[in-house]
């Protein structure tokens, strides 16, 4: 509860929470306003994160929600203009322990995002995670790393690369494996949730410059993450840093894969994601 | 062209095309009504994969489409009952090079399954895989092992398992690995096309299933396929084995989630797939 002083809840002073904020529309069928925010800007339009965290948000918030995500699928369908959008979060389902979501994202009628996501009430059962996290060195160990200062959201970002970090962008060789992996955390640290969750899914910089050794134009078309974690999990997690590591399949015909996995501190798997990526070159 | 004596084109007489077949309505509106198939019957409705085939048809058939598909995510709501189905197919948007689709399958006015779809006109750029395909037997030194004979859909698949068969459903092992590999194709015989290769990415059992050595309910809750092929990969590919080979990264909490990848005889990658699994026990 904000107190009488103006101060709001722990965290929601914070970037990420204005730039996912949503305000529902007088309609109250699940229409909402947002607005971007400039502190996660990208080449063209936001940060696939921000949007992806942003649809998520308008389902956390929606009045018929139940349970917790365990799957969202976020396409790209064109930029995000600068300035307001609204978004529509619609439950298409609802099953005794699962709960199905429509979503979009609209500037002036037209669609910008697609979003479909799965919501579950997630009970206790047999467990067991193949994907362990690899041996690396604690986060305090590695050095942080910004990414150029022209890339206003990774500013967002506390990132140590431990394979795989931002070739210089003239002159670098090509590299013959595409591997990422970096811990990162929001920057001011900030508690996980599953809106930042989500947008730290997308916090890869685009793997054909890694093997390329250069910049091109390149873009998310599609984004799927399934979550592991539950809120329990994301509690106890807190501020740390999370593993990140992607990897892609293939590259061609003006289109690439990528595959990456993001743990905890404690080596728990939070979730698994990915995504398919327009490139030109 | 059907020739005046009946008979359809190369394929089309089989089981595969007739499951998948749609008819569309007199509104002209993207709108398609079809109807279960009992050849490929599941536990509980049909098996996932014809359903994500019979989705990405209503756009491969709509007059609207452009290009092929590079993205499709199918999320299963709920069972197909037996008999009739609707699916609606809209195009959300169609760029100069990308088009999007948002899909539905309902009965009697019921959403059983949604869908979003990513279609593109492929350019040739950059070109490598990462993902190589492993060194095995070729298909015909790997002998075809049927799944149970309860198990209706599997039929229409000819599996030559090389890892990770199905295990004997009372008193098997547990596997520290939920790997299965298997050279897998239509059966009888039929050239790959993408609604045939979507289908052919669900066709691995339940990864828990080999993991706990026993059977337990589970049902894919979404399932993504990105693809890599492109209609002229896939002429090519014809009707010869599909190796797939597919992996759980985590179990726990009611869900467990899959990636598997899918080469030609060649070894070249067609596509990558991922998928979240409900499971209890």
């Amino acid at each position: 509860m904000s107190g009488s002083d103006g101060s709001g809840p722990a965290g929601r002073d914070h970037p990420f929470d204005a730039a996912v904020a949503l305000k529902p529309a007088d309609t109250g069928d699940g229409t909402y306003t947002g607005a971007t925010h400039p502190a996660y800007a990208n080449m063209v339009g936001p940060y696939g994160g921000i949007t992806a965290a942003t649809l998520l948000e308008a389902v956390q918030c929606h009045p018929e929600r139940l349970g917790v995500p365990v799957s969202l699928t976020v396409n790209y369908a064109g930029p995000v203009a600068d300035g307001e959008f609204t978004v529509s979060a619609r439950p298409s389902r609802t099953n005794r322990s699962t709960q199905h979501w429509s979503l979009e994202l609209t500037q002036d009628g037209r669609v910008i995002t697609t979003a479909t996501a799965v919501y579950a009430a997630r009970r206790d059962t047999w467990a067991d995670t193949e994907a362990t996290m690899p041996d690396v060195p604690e986060p305090e160990a590695v050095p942080v790393t910004p990414m150029p200062d022209e890339v206003q959201w990774a500013k967002n970002y506390e990132m140590r690369f431990l394979d795989g970090a931002l070739p210089a962008l003239e002159g670098a060789p090509e590299s013959p494996d595409s591997t990422t992996m970096l811990w990162v955390r929001d920057a001011p640290a900030r508690p996980l949730d599953f809106p930042a969750l989500a947008s730290l899914c997308d916090v890869f910089y685009p793997r054909v410059f890694l093997r390329r050794g250069q910049a091109m134009p390149a873009g998310t078309i599609s984004l799927t993450v399934y979550f592991h974690a539950d809120e329990a999990v994301l509690a106890d997690h807190g501020t740390r840093p999370v593993l990140a590591r992607a990897r892609s399949n293939r590259f061609g015909r003006s289109y690439f894969d990528q595959s990456a996995c993001l743990w905890g501190t404690g080596g728990e798997l939070l979730a698994t994601t990915h995504q398919l990526v327009y490139f030109k070159g």
